[in-house]
């Protein structure tokens, strides 16, 4: 066979027709990158995940066995691809499932909560004046005693109706401008965007078109990105949805990203995957409510540093390095045409301030969201995504980090995880230490387990004495617990009618101690470093997409949040999203995440000496120090 | 011959190589303009200039005999272009001197008068504060301590040295921004410009570069084209430039065409004549300085509104059509390469603000550089171009109007007239009667007469009876008067070594009284209309392409200013370019522009019932009324 090792084979992947010439032995996930074809691959091609299932309809292969895959599937030729060394010529078939395409179409099942959050801070905080909106500008036809130009006739009748002292028009509108304004006569819809301190004329229309007006919102998660359209003649939002982030091949996080993306000179690749994610969640919304995409005015973003600058094609590669220098944290309104985003091809792309290379604007949108930064009191505001990034503060101060807590609980690096959609288990409990009760999103058979859920199995585990205080499973009696591909398991599912097992493992819950280890040892360091004690954290604010019912309070048993009561702990769902839809929808919110943005103290968690100690102590359940969690003693007692 | 009337017939024009298929009976002229060949003419195709004169070299053609061409000429095939019809194939030579790049690589003798006069007015009035400009930042690199984010940093730096409270950032400059930060240890050339209130970062470059930046201010003149280029690091005019408006084979004045381009349905072949003048003036200034056009940042217009609306391609049929109303008055600045103009990708192009579709921004320009906005009496501000254009006012009031005065002191519709160039006679004096002296610019041959030499001419002429208060010429015993093509003209040289002979026509003189009738009647309306009275006025400033040397008495010799003591006279020259370059130099001069041309009120003549009246009446030399022009007695005595 290592006659083989440099021969080219053709690989034609089905449905698309794709073809790829690669050297033998290289992978199948690589093969279908190289084709331009976005398996999903959360695990990031360590064969965990089980996300980049294909059909060998033809060809030789070698492929490692996994648990992941059932007797069926593997009699029917179906493997990992990132498993799968190619060894001659292939046909593959992607299912449908498994592709990009599918996973679109997949409603975000926690959209609704997320957006009503929004409308609440938007109601209470900050009035509806949207940073892009349309007018309907009503003008008295030019007569032999009023020959004003068309341009200022319309620049008067705009500043009758919103303040807009600096103005300026774009090129290609006041070409048209004198046959658009004569074509409704003198009655205009006028799309007017804030482009820096200037009112810019996006798109001049007939009258009639004044209420025909879109934007979209979207969170780039490193893991996730969720989009929601927003009408914003009513402000409400009337679409969601989400996809897997199709960099995820290139890497779990985004620093192996951006090393990969160095390596191989991908950073184009990597933009277009981003850009991409973004264009088909944005055309999928607008299909679906039957919506032009040039009457998509806005887009606005929110997400991690790194995240922004790869859909930018903003220079990453000294996120990574000494001193950790973004290109910008202040992105400036851009024309969404100019970094690849269909919609109007005048319209608007915003993204939210940033604070720094590792605080992101997801952070600043959370901030804004929970509204700590007015408070007296000092609250907490944690974000569990791919990292774990802590703000800690009031009115006065604002002081934040980033834990590196990685994906666990997002689903990510867990051999049964998933995203919060369709078929995850959202809650778990464990009764008499042996029946399993769950529910699954959508109440659909369970195909995996997303955050909320996992933090469930693991408090369950905990409480029920199943795993010890350094999360070990105990070996005994349990007939749940067996010794699978990966080491010792506990199976919370059994396999039924052609679906696989549902279990957690030992390096499941190993993984899901870190992150929990790493966001406590980082509020521990944030709270000593400001001589903040436990009884003047007045709020806890958690967020990430852990699904819609978070049994906060669990969050304490496992030891990952201070021990506060429990009134003090709130689950704040998607913040990226909400502060992005909050800033979109009301120009002031936008300078106070300016405010917000400019005024966070970063904090360096890594030249911090202590921090080590305190992640080594918070890796065992709760913690070393038991002190610390006095309400552990009612554990059982909590459901 | 009829036979022959539908035949097609290949027209090929040397040296270019440019072929045409034209029907029979077709003029060369527009056969030329067909194969995209603009040809000199300024007096439309009516056979008057003698600026289309090209060489048959092969074929058949009908030809009028003009005395605008020698014996010589004629034997070797030299014919006027619009005075020749094509009667089968024909091979055509145009001579390089005749065509548009020979004009461009004129001097502007005057434009060094101008540049002075732009120096001064700058001095006295506007701090040195341009609207682009680029800086020296320094910054010091990252550390890590301060991971600030590229972009901030450069806000940060910039700021310390100008006011810019709102900034903005071109997408493509921001992706390059680490890269050239870090090319020069984060010192920076950084081109900075207005836009709106906004500041705008056109280019960041590595700091060695910081001294290198140069804009050109533009005329656009219905007739001529003319450019400076400055060197925005010293504020020093460098270089000037000008040209024949490439538009003027289609219409002497530009009601005329936006007619043509209407039928045509040529708008697009308009714009691309007078952008392609903008872009020859530059790219010559530019070889011939060794600047390299991506270091030109900007372009600065000023022009009547017509001129301003063919270069941006911006709707002009409004225009000509009650209640004659422009697309815009105030232009925002937009990216010169939107418009097609070839400087720096990034680069701006700002056009200064217009009163209405009548008074443009030259006018605006002009009031600016004589500064009679700012004073306590009344001054009168007259441009004579095209249109002769009059503002009457003061610091508390500015009413204005057009006199549609004809192009004749331009040299158009003037036999031998032409415009302010080497060979140009710009100063005529007639000694006893009948010795004729003169100066031409540059002191070569002479070759036409310029706006300055006309305007001596006609007083000359008057003054010495040879003309009557009519304009009529006198039949009578002088030797230079002699019936030509035309009817009576008077010869002013005679043809000597293959030079033409220079005379002025009857017609040619009917056209001078006419034009300046218009201005002296459209000042009238304005003082009556005003209850001003002459002793009020404290000065009359006249501008126009006329020459160098105006002898500006003699616009009150012949009636076409009121008779104020001469020392109230000033010729103030190229005042659109001066205005435009002034407003280039200082931000606070184009807010000042911006208030005149909002605060000047715009009087109707054509709707006015004694304009017509008060036409008539200035119809005479120096006037009907005698009683007007007290100094008429002294006529003699001038010289």
């Amino acid at each position: 066979m290592d006659d083989n090792k440099n021969k080219e084979c053709t690989v034609q992947f089905e449905p698309s027709g794709l073809k790829v010439k690669v050297p033998s032995g290289t992978t199948l996930l690589e093969a279908a990158h190289k084709a331009g074809i976005y398996l999903s691959s959360i695990c990031g091609g360590d064969g965990y995940c089980g996300k980049c299932k294909v059909i060998i309809d033809e060809g030789q292969f070698r492929s490692r066995s996994s648990s992941l895959l059932t007797p069926e599937e593997t009699r029917e030729n179906v493997v990992l691809a990132c498993q799968t060394e190619v060894l001659s010529g292939l046909m593959v078939t992607v299912p449908k499932s498994h592709s990009l395409e599918a996973s679109q179409v997949l409603m975000d099942a926690d959209a609704d909560i997320f957006s009503r959050l929004t409308e609440q801070a938007r109601v209470e905080l900050f009035e509806y004046d949207p940073l892009v909106r349309k007018l309907c500008v009503e003008m008295s036809p030019p007569t032999v005693l009023d020959h004003t130009a068309d341009h200022e006739r319309l620049y008067t009748a705009i500043r009758k109706q919103v303040g807009a002292p600096l103005m300026q028009t774009g090129f290609r509108v006041l070409q048209r401008l004198p046959k658009v304004l004569r074509e409704d006569n003198y009655k205009a819809a006028v799309t007017i965007g804030q482009r820096g301190g200037t009112t810019e004329i996006i798109e001049v229309e007939p009258g009639r078109r004044c209420k025909i007006n879109y934007a979209v919102s979207v969170d780039l998660g490193t893991t996730t990105v969720v989009a929601h359209l927003i009408d914003l003649t009513t402000a409400k939002t009337i679409d969601t949805e989400a996809t897997y982030n199709s960099q995820m091949p290139f890497g779990e996080d985004y620093i192996r990203r951006i090393i990969y993306a160095e390596q191989a000179d991908a950073f184009d690749q990597l933009q277009l995957c981003l850009i991409q994610d973004v264009n088909d969640l944005i055309k999928t919304m607008a299909i679906r409510q039957r919506i032009n995409l040039q009457d998509i005015t806005a887009v606005i973003c929110a997400g991690n540093t790194a995240m922004v600058h790869f859909l930018l094609h903003l220079d990453s590669t000294r996120i990574r390095r000494e001193p950790y220098v973004a290109a910008a944290g202040f992105v400036p309104p851009i024309r969404a045409a100019e970094a690849g985003v269909q919609i109007n091809k005048r319209g608007l792309l915003y993204c939210l301030p940033a604070v720094s290379a590792y605080i992101g604007s997801d952070i600043v949108a959370g901030v804004l969201t929970t509204r700590i930064y007015e408070k007296e009191k000092l609250s907490i505001f944690v974000d569990i995504g791919t990292n774990g990034e802590i703000v800690l503060g009031n009115k006065d101060w604002l002081i934040c980090a980033s834990s590196s807590a990685g994906p666990a609980f997002e689903g990510s690096g867990i051999r049964c995880g998933m995203r919060a959609g369709p078929g995850a288990i959202e809650s778990l409990n464990i009764i008499n230490g042996d029946e399993i009760r769950f529910k699954t999103i959508g109440d659909s058979h369970p195909i995996g387990i997303c955050g909320s859920g996992l933090l469930d199995t693991l408090s369950e585990l905990f409480v029920n004495g199943i795993i010890d205080r350094t999360g070990r499973l105990k070996a005994g009696g349990d007939a749940r617990l067996t010794e699978g591909d990966d080491g010792m398991q506990f199976q919370l599912v059994e396999p039924q009618d052609g679906h696989r097992e549902i279990a957690i493992t030992q390096a499941d819950i190993n993984n899901l101690i870190r992150s929990k280890a790493g966001v406590f040892a980082a509020i521990r360091i944030l709270m000593n470093s400001t001589q903040t004690k436990l009884e003047d954290i007045d709020a806890i604010y958690i967020a990430g997409g852990f699904g819609n019912f978070l049994n906060v309070h669990r969050a304490i048993t496992i030891g990952m949040l201070p021990d506060v009561p429990p009134a003090k702990l709130q689950f704040v769902g998607n913040t990226s999203i909400a502060g992005a839809k909050t800033v979109l929808l009301c120009r002031r919110a936008l300078e106070t995440a300016d405010q917000i943005a400019e005024s966070m103290t970063y904090f360096d968690l890594m030249s911090n000496p202590d921090y080590m100690d305190e992640f080594i102590k918070a890796k065992f359940l709760p913690h070393t120090e038991l002190s610390l969690f006095p309400s552990a003693g009612d554990l059982k007692s909590q459901t």
